[in-house]
């Protein structure tokens, strides 16, 4: 190893790496390399590679030319800078900084100006003409060294920093409050009175050599290779040791040194807008940290053109050339050093969904990047930005500025909603008819709330994940959603809700960003995302809107690309509509329970539900078929063409009981029994764990007579609408399933209906019976179900909850625990298990593919509209997703990624 | 196919066939030809081969030569029976009866007394001289042929069979009650009628000819193979249509045909004690189904050495022959026709679990059988008879007689109890304190009600199936119990359960029989058994029970035998000593819930979950380690030197929590808040599916400080018993893992406070730290959680749950139908789901040991105990099962049975 190159040096006279060498120098090493090579004027430095780690870690000393080739490295730097290390006239100093492949917690901090001591910041008061600056940097170094390198650390938890304290009890000494205020003598002190601090509770002196001070700070980031925390890291991340940290030394270089010295960060287009202008903004004689931390009001760069012109040119050569040297747009950071450019850092730019799209597109267009990169570029998640409403942000600051902010809960549903409160469906409902705009405030939501949680703005929840009922139908619906704000005290009783020492009541106006999960008291003012008034409202001419124009290119793209088919969950026609404005190719899952919920159809659902024998059900069945039946015209006259799968029955049966005295009075006396039997029957219904009780397809089993009403209503709708002209492909889903036989007997029962309803109807209709494959049984032998069914369709909602045995109506009390602590890495109800439950997915294809080769197989869970799950179907083969109307978009470009990502 | 043997005979000179050819005779026909070839006297017939009906299902004609070898073999019948098959003296009459490989349902029902006609009939007269009996056989042929063969049935459901009609208008017209009070005239009568009402309904002549009967006959057995019943059943059990029926064509012979004939039926050993004596019970001029009615009484069949002593003699050789030949007890049929011995049947008789050790263990005396087959002759499940107390049966049949049987529930806990009725736990504490015999009857049971458990004679709900807690925690207390009997309607505010016109109050006495489900008004004498006297109450001297010797010896010739280990789950010293005294050879599972419910120790726990910090928390643990300690010290001091493996706690935190509003107000006083404080944490707790909410080691992992306190309280015990020089072999268990970081993070919480407390205690202890798998992700990533696992114990209970998406509290209103719909073979709660389940296991297994070659696992779910599940838990390589401490012998047995099995 001795012989080997253990430095890489980079500079104004050229790098010996360049961004290939990933490696050996680091993330960071490899960038500055890189940077270095393109002819950008990187302060000088060296990498000390991370095979030198990796020695160090074994022998427990350096290889045998490291100390050479580091000295030679040094003398170059300075060379490049008309500096010398060391030297008591112009010193050079520098930054030393650990970079590992990747970024990882643990590794030792930044120590900056390496190579101050008493004689050498001498030379710096000379090389500079300011004291004050040097003092200043001088003792920002050894508090520095003193804490990351020689390990002088506040002995007890909650205790001050050392340094700290002595900085505080100066400025008390002074009396003045700021550190700015401090002048050179006190800051000379200052250092002095660290140093002595160092000794007295390390016993050792704070290193007056540089080169001490160097090896010193280079050992130091070895050793936190091998620190607790990052080791706990790397078990965690399956990070091998081997890899190592490689060690960065850099030259500083001083904004803060004069009038003609300055610092900034830019970005070379607009990050919020991606409009394509050089946007950011800097500091005269300043340092970076300054522009950040606000205490002086940065210029925006523009100005920079006036105040420094020849700097202001370079600089935006420089951009363009790292724009189109990383065709992307890029974050940078400067520093101006007494006229001199400098350039300290670019990465790719955070920007806004809108920014994305928009860059993405016009970097197409300016061919800079072909349609796949562009496709590419765009974070399909960020999509819910562009069709979310928005708050006015003004109006928003305004109100948080005013304490106005209340709690913040999970962003379940984006965009923004502003209404009066009320705390039932039947208010929200009675409220919205007589005009009012509501925000739906409940401890959680059930399928009887569907009604009340269509005429709200907005849906707000105490309880309940990302994944629960309010989150899951406002998603569908694309209604706002903030779920499970714990914060929130609901009293029903009361009509009110008290949060800290807020108490909202009834007809309170209050606002929720579904985006960010921020609940607000009062009024915000809001308007709908332009897409929405293109696609949905259709109250904005498409061409009038450069937003609108942007998406839709970026999805047309999108289309070009993918393999995946995307459906869509929607159950009523004005959601199919919607659904088809978004591109939806067709229905994945129709739930025919929410129908349920409409009109009368509720009493006939009890009706039903609560006889005790089959004739009593048959009664009320034939009061809901001929509604199930205009159903499902509705529904299959918007989707003309594309395949409709109807999911039949499925919750358990007491999601639709009555609850209140009135409405049992008036079940019973449809039923002709009393109250008190129709309780009885009522309690006997209930459930320990509804989630695994008597539902899906266990209701078909032991009530033929539903899933045959839902059957013929299909059937009828489907040869009803097809005589009219309208090509009709239903889908028949059986719920639930997890062994052959029941598939078998279900099958049995949806193809003897059918085929009568057909028969009947004298026409000529293809349908398809399938399954939901939502339980782990079904997965293990999908073979044998796949004998009766014509396709999957995999329920990842339940497959998750069943598979890792956790309901996700129950799991705040841990899933926040867990992510928190990166037990699970993802919420399995957001994205997909691709590690455990996708086996199972896997399993199920290949069991299902093996009897049946032209198996149909899809997605219709929650995770249908996810990108990552999204991408690991269309690894998978599937054939579609489904997801809610809203998220259709951002499954198409996800589905497009996947292919370019496979390619 | 013309040239083959279509036809095989059997009769005193001869079988064509063996009991080897069952493929192509069919079991029926290779039974008879297998009797034949013992030389047992048989009534002469023949068999035609399955390969016709193949033949006949393919070509809709039968092969050339049959018709030639079946007239041959009739010819060969009469000879041998000195009749002759259409004779108008001495005609041949035969049987006809379907015989596929096993039997199935839907196949053609038997025909009696073919050959029958209005001459032959006069030659049947002639022969026995008996012409009431010649029109008896007649008129039953008219109406057996009519109905199978010709199809002539009842034209609606619910309407009577229209010979039945006649037959009734007969016995009206003559004025008599009874068929036997008909006399020959009016039988011929009926033979007319029954004749002329199938020529009117079917316009076809009843055929008089008896060779058109045969073929007649035949025919219809083929056809039946073909309808859609057979067809049906042969889809669901994969069965081929190829395998096809075989015909049996056999002579009929008459044992009421004069004083000199005679029918009865025997065993050739006691089937209800298995002792070595013919039993059995004979009516002379009878037919067989005269024995079964009960119309006569019959005779035990030792009188018949008096009145026949010639067939008896006979009759004794012929049983011991077959006893030897099958080397089984035999339940035989025999008929005397004219002082004429002949053997109707013979098949392994059916017994008692008793009987069935006692022939296993005496024919492996006597060198019938040698060990290995004498372990397979037990059914293990049968065991339990040997176990459970015992009704006095006199008295039971009485009480039946009186009208006082109830209901009939799940036969949930073997064996019989009474006691008087309480409907609460805390009553059955305190009626047992001042000493009352009690049954708890309650809806359902709760962890809350263990002591009340505990201190009832019996348990009787009416929710709740086999697996219930309620079931559960019966057998592994030993305790009757009848669960899930619907039939009760209780009414705990009046203190009072109805069924139908019955009203049980507190106080009154009931039985129930847990064998058998039955429950019962009023006291039923009752006794432990034998086995329970000489091991648990230890009242009885072994050598003086022959039952235990019996029971004894099997279980140690098991033992001899199997590989699989035999665990027991248990929590309480006194079970630790009971399964000790069963076999046990260690703690598969030590719950340690059940220990959060004793004495002032509820208390605590609700402190601690009802606390809002960790503060608090930790006061309430600190109350409960030493109790938990304690508990720990008695199991290892009774478990010395065996494994015990301890389940950190599992269960919903809610079901500790107190429900009435004294216990409220008590909690609430220790921790100083208001009573509505209180209810609403109560509230805020409750989960919608607790089974799958917050609760195994998400407990752990939320509430570390809990599982510290268990831990150490199990390291501490253990290394306090072990310094008296007891071995302790301690395995921390940790519950419903589903993620390998998961199981990181507590086995480190595990180890770091078991090697402090080792630690601390100054002294060396090896332990073990595991995993329940009861969760498909948990089998899905086994390879990875068998990194921080040292063994695996499969919860099969959970594990099917969560593989089904069935709750088995909730499943009662389904899973009767899907068993009865033999949807589901088994309920999967009572033996191992080994098709889709048993994939999982599997698949964790082998990727558990693929990470750790010595990784130890078992199953402590309700399946340990099970027969099925333990084969298959042996066939997995599994190194124990472990169950309830009453199933440890079956489980025993089951382990030894499988080796065999296997071998």
């Amino acid at each position: 190893m001795s012989q080997e190159k253990h430095v890489y040096y980079f500079g104004p006279d050229g790098a010996d790496g360049d961004s290939g060498m990933r490696e050996l120098l680091g993330g960071k090493g490899a960038n500055l390399a890189e940077m270095t090579n393109l002819g950008i004027p990187v302060p000088p430095g060296f990498t000390i590679t991370t095979n030198v780690c990796a020695h160090f870690q074994k022998n427990n000393q350096y290889p045998d030319m490291l100390h050479g080739q580091v000295e030679e490295a040094l003398a170059r730097m300075g060379k490049a800078m008309n500096k010398s290390f060391g030297s008591t006239k112009n010193p050079l100093l520098v930054s030393v900084r650990s970079g590992a492949r990747t970024s990882m917690p643990g590794m030792m901090d930044t120590v900056l100006n390496l190579g101050l001591n008493d004689q050498t910041v001498e030379g710096l008061i000379a090389a500079t003409g300011n004291p004050r600056f040097a003092y200043d940097s001088y003792r920002r170094f050894i508090a520095m060294y003193g804490d990351v390198v020689m390990g002088l650390k506040a002995s007890a938890k909650g205790e001050e920093d050392p340094f700290e304290k002595l900085l505080a009890a100066k400025k008390k000494a002074r009396g003045v409050k700021d550190d700015s205020a401090l002048d050179a003598d006190a800051l000379r002190e200052l250092v002095a009175e660290f140093k002595s601090a160092i000794k007295k509770t390390l016993s050792k002196d704070f290193p007056e050599d540089p080169m001490e001070q160097l090896w010193g700070a280079i050992g130091a980031v070895f050793a936190s290779w091998g620190n607790e925390r990052a080791i706990a890291y790397r078990r965690m991340y399956d990070i091998p040791d081997e890899w190592g940290t490689a060690v960065n030394v850099q030259s500083m270089v001083f904004g803060n040194s004069g009038e003609r010295s300055g610092t900034g960060v830019a970005f070379t287009r607009n990050p919020a807008t991606g409009e394509k202008h050089f946007y950011g903004e800097y500091l005269i004689n300043a340092q970076g940290e300054d522009v950040v931390a606000g205490v002086r009001t940065p210029e925006p760069i523009a100005t920079l053109q006036k105040a420094m012109p020849k700097a202001y040119d370079e600089l935006t050569g420089i951009y363009k050339k790292l724009e189109s040297h990383y065709r992307d747009m890029q974050d940078v950071e400067f520093t101006i050093e007494d006229g001199k450019l400098w350039m300290l850092q670019t990465r790719v730019g955070k920007r806004t969904g809108v920014a994305a799209i928009r860059i993405a597109v016009e970097m197409e267009g300016e061919g800079l990047i072909d349609k796949k990169e562009a496709i590419m570029r765009a974070d399909p998640e960020q999509l819910n930005q562009l069709l979310a409403p928005v708050f006015d942000s003004a109006d928003k600051d305004a109100a948080v500025k005013n304490g106005r902010h209340l709690a913040t809960g999970l962003p379940a549903g984006p965009g923004a909603a502003c209404g009066r409160v009320v705390f039932s469906a039947p208010d929200a409902v009675e409220w919205k008819a007589r005009g009012e705009r509501v925000i739906l405030v409940r401890n959680e939501t059930s399928p009887e709330d569907i009604k009340g949680m269509r005429a709200a703005e907005g849906i707000l929840t105490a309880q309940g994940g990302m994944t629960s009922h309010a989150a899951l139908v406002a998603r569908q619906m694309g209604t706002v959603c903030v779920a499970g704000c714990t914060a929130l005290d609901i009293d029903y009783g009361k009509g009110q809700l008290t949060v800290g020492k807020h108490t909202i009541k009834e007809g309170d106006w209050i606002s929720i960003d579904g985006t960010t999960g921020e609940v607000l008291a009062g009024e915000i003012k809001t308007f709908p995302s332009e897409v929405i008034q293109v696609l949905i409202s259709k109250s904005l001419d498409p061409a009038k809107s450069s937003t609108y124009g942007l998406f839709a290119k970026m999805l047309d793209w999108a289309d070009e690309v993918r393999r995946l088919r995307v459906r869509t969950n929607a159950d009523q026609p004005d959601q199919c509509e919607q659904a088809i404005a978004f591109g939806a190719e067709g229905i994945g899952l129709c739930r025919t329970e929410h129908m349920f919920f409409g009109g009368d159809r509720i009493e006939a659902v009890r009706q039903m539900i609560l006889s005790d024998d089959e004739a009593g059900r048959r009664t009320a069945l034939a009061k809901l078929e001929p509604m199930q039946r205009k159903d499902f015209e509705g529904i299959f006259t918007v989707m003309a063409g594309k395949p409709v799968t109807i999911r039949l029955l499925d919750p358990p049966l007491h999601e639709f009981l009555p609850h209140d005295e009135e409405e049992i009075a008036t079940v019973a006396k449809v039923l002709g029994v009393s109250s008190d039997e129709l309780k009885r029957r009522n309690a006997a219904l209930k459930e320990q764990n509804p989630m695994l009780g008597h539902r899906g397809c266990r209701l078909g089993m032991t009530y033929p007579e539903v899933y045959e009403m839902q059957v013929r209503a299909i059937i009828e709708a489907a040869c009803a609408v097809a005589s009219r002209g309208v090509k009709v492909y239903p889908e028949i889903m059986i719920p639930l399933t997890n062994h052959s036989k029941e598939m078998a007997a279900m099958r049995a029962l949806a193809v003897r209906v059918a085929d009568a309803a057909i028969a009947a109807a004298g026409t000529k209709l293809d349908y398809l019976v399938g399954t939901m494959i939502e339980l782990p049984r079904a997965c293990l032998v999908a073979d044998q179900i796949a004998k009766n069914a014509q396709f999957f369709s995999f329920g990842t909602n339940d497959l998750t909850q069943t598979t890792f045995g956790i309901s996700r109506d129950d799991c705040n009390h841990f899933m926040p625990h867990y992510l928190a602590q990166e037990i699970y890495t993802v919420d399995p109800f957001v994205s997909i298990d691709q590690e455990g439950m996708g086996q199972l997915l896997e399993m199920a294809r290949d069991k299902g593919k093996k009897t049946r080769s032209d198996l149909k197989i899809g997605i219709c869970g929650e995770h249908g509209g996810e990108p990552r799950s999204v991408e690991f179907c269309h690894r998978l083969g599937f054939d579609y997703v489904s997801c809610s109307p809203y998220r259709i978009p951002i499954a198409r470009l996800a589905a497009a990624q996947a292919v370019l990502r496979g390619a």
